[in-house]
């Protein structure tokens, strides 16, 4: 890597959210500065067995701390500030972001213990702060999270654009339209390069504005006879603005549930993003006196998480909250790839206990807060950039991205569709891949720690899901290699037609292979004689794998 | 139960496909008569770790294996035919179906060593069979397999109509249009009960027919430069006949991919269901020497299962077919629920491989093979019954169809949205719930076994893939209660921070929990004060729970 201070050359690394969803980071580096855009966590996949998080991997900038100038957010979901709490204390360098985003932070660095020690600066859009040798700009956009940002990277060698997570919404439930004005001023100036979110870049289209679900709900709030209950994203502020106003025009009064909402809300009233008239809410105790026809409960668990407050009531076991036969649902969210199993199950869930459900698949509950491809399009002609690179999404987003951006006329040698770690230079020549990676693996947090959980752990994971574990137990006499006890075998999630046949059996394979071992074969020849003996004996007879756990004691 | 012979009394005893997608299963009995309809598997949800193949409880027919004069069978999927092989050995009773479906079926009776003693019987459309107080005709159907049928059931106390799969195809590409003609005037003779698809209750309209497909397909073929491939379905006959005809028209020839797929082609061939044109079919020897654009690629894998055709070629593992820049990728199928994530992992590999891909979500290469809610009207409405119940779909499914029956008219108490295992008396006074309940719990195949793994060994699994397993091994002395070795800890898909650390601290607090204990605590008291501290001491250091194997021996 050369960082040559005072030359103009620009580097570019994507340390997360290109090739997969979530976990968006990147950095930009000139000179001796460099500065980061986003810090987000993504969600472990199914065969991250055990995984509670997955951040980016911070080891390119943490050899380099002492250069960077500050994180840059561009709005408050988890895929952008969520990995912060983890990267702070090793990154320990000034944020900035708009005050939702940061208000949304603060909770988290609260949790963290890390609010004394964090550098916040609040930035609003059209505000401009420099970092070295970058002036970084935030542009006004739409998203389904208020204060989110485009930004603009002013550098040596050029304007570099960043579209942030956006849809081009011109009818906002809070706030001015983007400020695609500001974006084709800069367009005007000359935009050396954009990167722009692909994560709907299969949607054909344009996405429906935030407002079409208020008037969706509208009439479901209007027709319901007993109570309602919604569940949506904790931080869409407009969305729960817009079920709020829905309850207030029924003579509804809402019942929060659901810790981050809570918490949320708090925010968002406090910072003026939410409009909530006196006496909306009521607290635990008044919501049980509440005739139906007049509470509307809003809560999480949109996305089916195991302990979410919808997942427990549609389960009958939520301790405040038991639906009933004339109950309506809404689930303002359509299921992220990976959820629908347990979104479904919540689904049935809800109709076997009588309640009307309306969700996002067959109702107009939910708008996407992402650009579709005609918005896409747009920001390309808008801002038209010499050189592309797709960011947000999985391999097939950005190569459909980059296709329309080809289709719009930047020649194809300059759309870059590119991976995590994938370095970047910039100079007055262009913008061209180095050759050059940096790691960006997979950063788990699991339970309290943060691990680089290897593939052998997760191959072990799975092999115990699968098929269970089995423990040998042997106690040798270290002279003669004769076995005095055992072999004794236990098991765990292992399961087999005459389970007792079939171990009484493999305890005399057992023996029937330390038995060709010589007394002075050692631990490990033991070990690994019944390791792969007894392996070779299960699979044959069961067809399965059980990870076998051989325990040889010598006395 | 009450089957007294001779009286008027039907029980109907659904034992899988309600409130579940799969293993479709029913039996209806009569005095000393009993039918069953379907008898297929399904694939292992989430959480079912391990698991390969669920299966129906069979139980309460084992019982009764004496009076069943005949499993009948509506199409050849296999969810329909796909724990014959499994539970033929335990209910050896003759099989009724289709050429197809059969054919189907036979390729499975073989490789499980059935086919001998297995009494097949071929019906055509149009067909009446007798089963003792029952007469079972079948009703030529469509749906995304050929000879697909509806059943007419004539009983003592009435008709029942039973759907089968199906949708309205009024231009399919095999065969002939459904034989609604029949379904109306069986429905002016009246209809006593109705059991209906509901898999695509969820769907507004009209499903498109499978002939749309072929538009869809054809200019796909005709402007692809290199070499085109297609994943689908290896059931799916008439899609395989469409690419086929594809191929033709652009001068293309075909080569076949995948084990159950020239099983299912050599088999619908030989039957006529299946038209190929003769030097059609090129062997892997031919399908190297063809040029790109003389070659079509027809494969499995559309559901991105692990070891399929197209997931490897997509991956670069094939041993056959390797991908290149200009080649074209079809998937020709939706992802199943829960399917999303390997089918999306596929997509990926295939751009990042540099290949144009079409798939369902963006393109007209799919069409569903079941019944959209305008075509779920039109059957209650031709035929008219007097009692509904839903089938084939998870409760929300069976929840809105059977909303929709009471929105034509059939009256809400004769619409029974019910559950696997309700057993339904069916007499002379209409249809009811009885309250029994039959078990219908899940049978899992798993390897080479039959097993009803309980939810005892899925928690251990569950433990076991999400924090792994430690073993504590112990030895003590009988008389004194000493340890005199160890405490060793062995762990296997266990993570965390400094880990050594932790383990010396784990085995001094093993030695004090063992400690508190009176040398004649005996081996079970010790096994759980082991067990219970170290859980407990371990979630507090790390929240997390691993699988804690306390293995204390006794010298």
């Amino acid at each position: 890597m050369t960082d040559t201070p005072g030359s103009a050359q620009l580097t570019l690394i994507p340390l997360g959210g290109l090739g997969e969803i979530g976990r968006n980071m990147m950095a930009l580096s000139c000179g001796g500065d460099i500065v980061v855009i986003d810090t987000g966590l993504m969600f472990p996949e199914q065969e991250m067995l055990g995984v509670d998080l997955v951040i980016p991997d911070i080891a390119w900038l943490q050899e380099r701390v002492a250069n960077i100038r500050g994180i840059v957010l561009t709005h408050g979901h988890e895929d952008h500030i969520g990995a912060l709490p983890y990267v702070l204390p090793r990154l320990p360098v000034p944020v900035y972001g708009t005050a939702l985003t940061l208000g949304f932070l603060r909770n988290k660095l609260r949790e963290h213990g890390l609010i004394e020690t964090t550098e916040l600066h609040t930035v609003r859009p059209g505000d401009s702060r420099s970092f070295g040798c970058f002036d970084v700009e935030w542009v006004h956009a739409t998203h389904s999270i208020p204060a989110a940002c485009a930004l603009v990277v002013r550098t040596p060698v050029g304007v570099i654009v960043h579209s942030g997570d956006f849809k081009i919404d011109s009818t906002p439930v809070q706030g001015e339209p983007p400020d695609l004005a500001r974006l084709a001023r800069i367009g005007d100036e000359g935009v050396l390069l954009l990167l722009s979110d692909s994560t709907n870049a299969e949607q054909e289209g344009t996405t429906p504005s935030e407002r079409t679900v208020g008037e969706g709900l509208a009439p479901i709030f209007a027709a319901a006879q007993g109570r309602i209950l919604m569940a949506t994203f904790a931080s869409n502020i407009s969305r729960l603005q817009q079920a709020i106003n829905a309850a207030q025009a029924c003579g509804r009064r809402c019942f929060i549930v659901g810790r981050s909402m809570l918490k949320n809300i708090k925010v968002a009233e406090e910072l003026g993003y939410l409009h909530v008239p006196p006496g909306m809410f009521v607290n635990p105790k008044e919501h049980e006196r509440l005739p139906d026809d007049e509470l509307a409960i809003l809560c999480t668990g949109a996305q089916g998480e195991p302990l979410s407050a919808l997942v427990r009531i549609a389960a009958g076991e939520h301790r405040m909250v038991s639906l009933r036969e004339a109950d309506t649902v809404i689930i303002s969210a359509n299921p992220i790839p990976g959820n629908e199993e347990s979104v479904h199950r919540t689904i049935n869930n809800l109709y076997r206990r009588g309640a009307r459900v309306f969700n996002s698949s067959r109702h107009g509950v939910h708008a996407s807060g992402h650009a579709s491809r005609e918005e896409l399009k747009l920001l390309l002609t808008l801002t038209r950039p010499r050189y592309f690179i797709p960011v947000h999404g999985e391999y097939r987003h950005l190569a459909l991205h980059a296709a329309l951006a080809r289709s719009v006329g930047i020649p194809a040698e300059r759309v870059l569709a590119i991976d995590n770690g994938t370095v970047i230079a910039i100079d007055e020549h262009g913008v061209r891949v180095t050759g050059e990676r940096v790691r960006t693996g997979y950063v788990y947090v699991d339970g309290l720690s943060i691990e680089e959980a290897g593939d052998v752990v997760f191959r072990d994971r799975q092999q115990l899901a699968q098929d269970g574990v089995i423990l040998v137990v042997l106690t040798v006499e270290r002279s003669s290699g004769a076995v005095v006890a055992g072999p004794d075998l236990v098991s765990r999630g292992f399961v087999a037609d005459d389970a007792d046949a079939l171990f009484d059996e493999a305890r005399e394979h057992v023996l029937s292979l330390v038995s060709r071992l010589t007394p002075d074969a050692g631990y490990n020849a033991w070990q690994g004689a019944i390791h792969e003996g007894l392996s070779r004996f299960l699979y044959k007879k069961t067809k399965r794998r059980p990870l076998i756990l051989p325990l040889v004691t010598e006395v």
